[in-house]
């Protein structure tokens, strides 16, 4: 008896990596307690009762001097039944312990992995070192809660508030009916155990008997042409099934613009293309889900972004008045509704939540493309272009932030062109053009060969070559320029008719043909001034963004988009599209739209974050602005007229293309390394 | 010139009646800008724009030495335009002045009528003085929102957001989806001009073009029996239009826990129950919305109160945890939902308020009871007994509150009594007996006459002689009491049946016939028996809680419920149904419970108070309570055995009763004045 009193005085001293909290704790003490005290970020949904797994540590054992510790291995508590029975029902690493279990006995030094910190770092950008911190608007809590008696006539739902409290802290829940409704059975089912859904620390969403162990998200990037969607884990953050399929509000109108004529022109097409692409984002729901193996109910958190047009048909608002100046959105706020307000989902009560909009032009895509790139935490001065049937431009850093749409048209999406299409099997993506012979050579999507190579034209069969998309009419018009066919004032010169087969007369002016025969494929006159019209406004609204803010060069450019992250770089730069920037500092990223989206699905606060963001973003309005119409004639010429590379181009090898988000980068010094919270 | 800047710096002195507010502002300044500053509370729905015709005040002249001023006629500017066009349009009383348009012109006197305060005081209790300040949880507001820009691309909704910030002080608005989607037609439609209705100061729930005027509410108590529902104007406070059914639930079982089984037996039968109630209540609604003419999607605001079962069914909710032991809620606590999520209303953003339940037994009904009676605001100690198939029952005062249910069966509303039925056309309700003769005379619903009266026979022939309701059952029995046909143990004296033909054998006990013929009407032993348990009960509650408060008496009682009101409680008290009481302190009201969801409708600082009181409610479970069975054999004797009433009754004349709640009421000396704000 004097011996355990003796023990129950003794303190031991623990310490915690990789944060260095240590502290001084009685005998006994469950590791997971010690860390709560000390502020340890240690993740726990069953509350410490050796269900969930989540706590997992490991004692480290040695001398640390630093730290006044000898770890030994029997500074823990010997393994306990709970921590065997988690064993070999889910496995663990081996010496690995469950925090919750583990009793301190003596002076010890314990390592905390990533995997079990509540905001543990995830890794949303491949191939960058893009990483942020779990914090998502959806927690699960298992809970005990306490049974009903004659003396305690308060209500189920009372009697889980307060199991709330006082395990897991959480005060002043509000709950959905539909949970409500299901709530005694729930209760009774799990025998008083249950998991609850909490969103944003204050509503219950959901809740299941006994330990459940996770929940879903969902990022969504609603494009005019395609919607792409992540599924995700709420707790690990990991993507656990993606998929994207073209939005169906396309019979009703290839482009943005269509569509609103079609609403104008039909009382009622709004619902109709309302329902369209809600149809179709629960049909992605539905792919998803399939594919993960979940339960599509368990997806109680969705992301939304788009342009302010996809994003006003999602709600279910007439996109009518953004197709005409001045353009009002209905709001710029950011917004959370229920999923069942917007009709998407399995479960009513997930929680759908809007990025911002900026303005009538400026959508919640680019609030999320900000989100993503982040230039409002960066000294360098940053410009994104978001290339689409309109192109989104963003300029600034952590000192000031601007954002214009540029009307460029559909050009570059490969619309208004004569062969152009849209980036699918069979369109020309890459051309090159010999500066002897004029002779071209191309690759065609759905192949990775040349069309000069071997089985080139055994490989594009199926598919046929049936035009030629956005980064093939940049590139063949770029090296027309280089290869001396087309001039700075972009015509074909027709003197080149007579050097080459390829260049021939249309009427009075010329094209050029990259591919001959049957389905032939040509360049003609019309489609450079399509080109230039387009890549003149991008040039033009970027410029004018600079001139704003006062700066004559950028430190970098990202591109983004579908097609922004198709283009090569070099011959965006050769065309004038992009002002002038070191060419390593200029980067094509795949869909960060879509990665902003997921920042915002995993971590609520970037949700304020970028709320805030937007607020102080200043909006121009590149239409009521006199000096963009001076830019943009300026820039019709090919490159445009300040640019370096005139010179440079005929002169010097470009370097090879930085196209793809996928390219293993190396060079990263001078990027910006962001971590959030 | 000189004379306008002097003018100009000129200041008036202006007293507000009845308030006697009072200061100095320059000359020209609009008295309803002068009563905001001072704090005088006039109402306005336009903003001072003229239109809404709230602010309407009285200038009064003459010389007040009190306040120092000498008022004139000429002291306010002349009858502006804007006032004459409202006068025009909808009428002005003589002399009255739209404050937003009379200007300063001199030192004056004004007087704001009742009918003119935002906070002004609305009767809702009719025959008493109870008077609760209007302040409801839907408010209009007038605006003018700017029009959007090309230089300003903020959304409607942020415009509309700061116009609401500028012109009513509102901050941080939230928007309900639907009242988004039509917000740019709305706008558009009212040329930037519109009413928002605002719920709880921070989220619009509709908006109209232009201005207007009025938004409704509605009251509705959810009875097992009878839906009773008001529609009041939620500016004036005024019942529009009432209506009231049987709830249709009662096709599923006729009392509560019939429906309870029904449910059990049946898998998905509280969908049916949920439904019927729900549908009887959108009748009602058609009904009341027909009868006021409205536009039931101004019905923006719902109060339901209503015991456990009816809350938790209209809820959507399975009562069947309500059926048994431990009587679980789902939810003891008040709460808010869209309309839509319970399904009742044209308007699905109009939001439905549910008071709190207080225990499994004790519902929001009781709840509402205790804001009508208000016994948690008052010294003396008060007694509320609500009889329905239980009797709930509440005992404290501003110090302690006590709440319990009461098994009394459902013998008081007319069952499990041979001749009982429930209070209507057809039943008798009134009962006497001559103490000489024994012959009863008695009243039927539905005629003013007695039975004895002339052309008694032809008024009855209609509805017939049907049966004996509750009150009447508890006269006929007191009665026989009285005129010494029934022992205080409750035995129909045999020995009687030589005396009166009324008095007849039934086997080995007797009867007493009320009315003989075809369609006999008697009062069985076994009748007997079933009032006395049912009185029992509810004596034994009330003497328990009594009895846990520590005291011998009480000062006030008061029967509310269908029947409660309809008892004639000198009767009630010579049957010991009730706590000894001067018998001018026990008063009946008419339906408290729908009394007090008027005032949470009307006041939802109200939903505050009730939602903090019913917390403090000590909750009594009868059923677990040693004394209450012993309190409940000594209550069986009639009266009660420690009755003043025994001797009393039988020596002195027993005052007239007093039983409606409409009896003018002149002695409410002792009673307390309420008034909240």
């Amino acid at each position: 008896m004097p011996n355990e009193l003796l023990a129950k005085e003794k303190t031991h001293l623990v310490a915690f990596m990789p944060s260095g909290k240590r502290g001084r704790f009685p005998d006994g003490t469950p590791v997971l307690e010690a860390a709560r005290v000390l502020g340890v970020d240690i993740d726990s949904v069953c509350g410490g009762r050796g269900i969930c797994g989540r706590c997992q540590v490991d004692l480290t054992v040695g001398k640390f001097s630093k730290h006044g510790v000898v770890s030994r291995a029997d500074s823990l508590s010997p393994f306990a039944e709970a921590e065997e029975k988690f064993k070999q029902r889910r496995g663990m690493k081996e010496g690995r312990r469950l925090s919750c279990h583990a009793l301190l006995r003596g002076d010890v030094v314990i390592d905390v992995p990533a995997v079990s910190q509540v905001h543990k770092q995830v890794i949303v950008k491949q191939a960058d070192d893009r990483k942020i911190e779990m914090d998502p608007a959806i927690r699960l809590h298992f809970v005990q809660v306490l049974e009903p008696d004659m003396y305690n006539p308060t209500g189920d739902f009372e009697r889980l508030c307060l199991a709330l409290k006082q395990q897991w802290g959480l005060d002043f829940m509000e709950c959905d009916l539909r949970t409500l409704q299901a709530l005694q059975k729930v209760l009774r089912d799990g025998k008083w155990n249950v998991t609850v859904a909490v969103h944003r620390s204050s509503r219950i969403t959901k809740i299941w008997p006994g330990f459940h162990n996770v929940a879903y998200g969902l990022a969504v990037d609603v494009g005019s042409t395609t919607i792409a969607m992540h599924l995700c884990n709420l707790s690990t953050g990991d993507v656990v099934a993606s998929a994207g399929m073209m939005n169906p509000q396309i019979r009703y109108g290839e482009d943005l613009m269509s569509r609103v004529s079609y609403v104008m022109m039909n009382p009622g097409g709004e619902q109709l293309l309302t329902e369209a692409v809600r149809r179709g984002i629960n049909d992605l729901i539905a792919e998803v889900s399939e594919a993960a193996e979940i339960d599509p109910t368990d997806i109680l958190n969705a992301v939304f972004v788009g342009n302010p047009i996809m994003h006003h048909l999602l709600l279910g608002i007439d996109p009518t008045e953004l197709g005409g100046a001045p353009f009002a959105l209905t709001t710029n706020s950011g917004m959370t509704v229920w999923m069942s307000e917007i009709g998407v989902g399995s479960n009513p009560d997930g929680r759908a939540y809007f990025l911002p909009c900026i303005a009538g032009h400026v959508g919640a895509d680019t609030a999320a493309v900000i989100l993503a790139e982040a230039p409002h935490l960066q000294d360098q001065m940053m410009l994104i272009i978001d290339v689409g049937t309109n192109a989104e431009i963003v300029l600034g850093n952590n000192v000031r932030l601007l954002a214009a749409s540029s009307p460029t048209g559909p050009a570059f999406e490969g619309a208004q062109i004569s062969c152009g299409q849209r980036a699918a099997a069979g369109a020309i993506e890459r051309v090159r053009i010999n500066p002897e012979t004029l002779e071209p050579r191309f690759k065609v999507i759905g192949s990775d060969l040349w069309s000069d190579e071997d089985g080139f034209e055994e490989e594009t069969k199926k598919s046929g070559i049936t035009g030629i998309c956005g980064s093939g009419i940049i590139e063949v018009i770029a090296e027309m320029y280089l290869s001396g066919i087309l001039t700075t004032d972009g015509v074909i010169d027709g003197s080149f008719a007579a050097k080459s087969p390829r260049v021939v007369a249309d009427g009075r002016t010329f094209s050029y043909v990259i591919r001959g025969g049957e389905s032939e494929i040509k360049i003609y006159q019309t489609d450079v001034r399509a080109i230039q019209l387009a890549k003149a406004a991008l040039y033009a609204g970027a410029k004018l963004l600079m001139d704003k803010l006062g700066v004559e060069t950028v430190d970098r450019i990202v591109l983004t988009g579908a097609f922004g992250s198709h283009i090569d770089t070099k011959y965006a730069m050769v065309l004038g599209m992009i002002p002038d920037c070191n060419l390593e500092d200029v980067e094509g990223v795949g869909n960060a739209a879509g990665i902003g989206a997921r920042i915002a699905l995993l971590n609520k606060s970037a949700r304020d974050e970028i709320e805030a963001v937007v607020r102080s973003v200043e909006k121009i309005e590149t239409a009521v602005e006199p000096k963009f119409q001076e830019y943009f004639v300026e820039a019709m010429a090919i490159p445009h007229k300040t640019s370096r590379y005139p010179e440079l181009a005929k002169v010097v090898k470009l370097p090879e293309p930085r196209v793809s988000s996928n390219n293993p980068d190396g060079d990263n010094g001078r990027r910006r390394r962001r971590r959030r919270g």
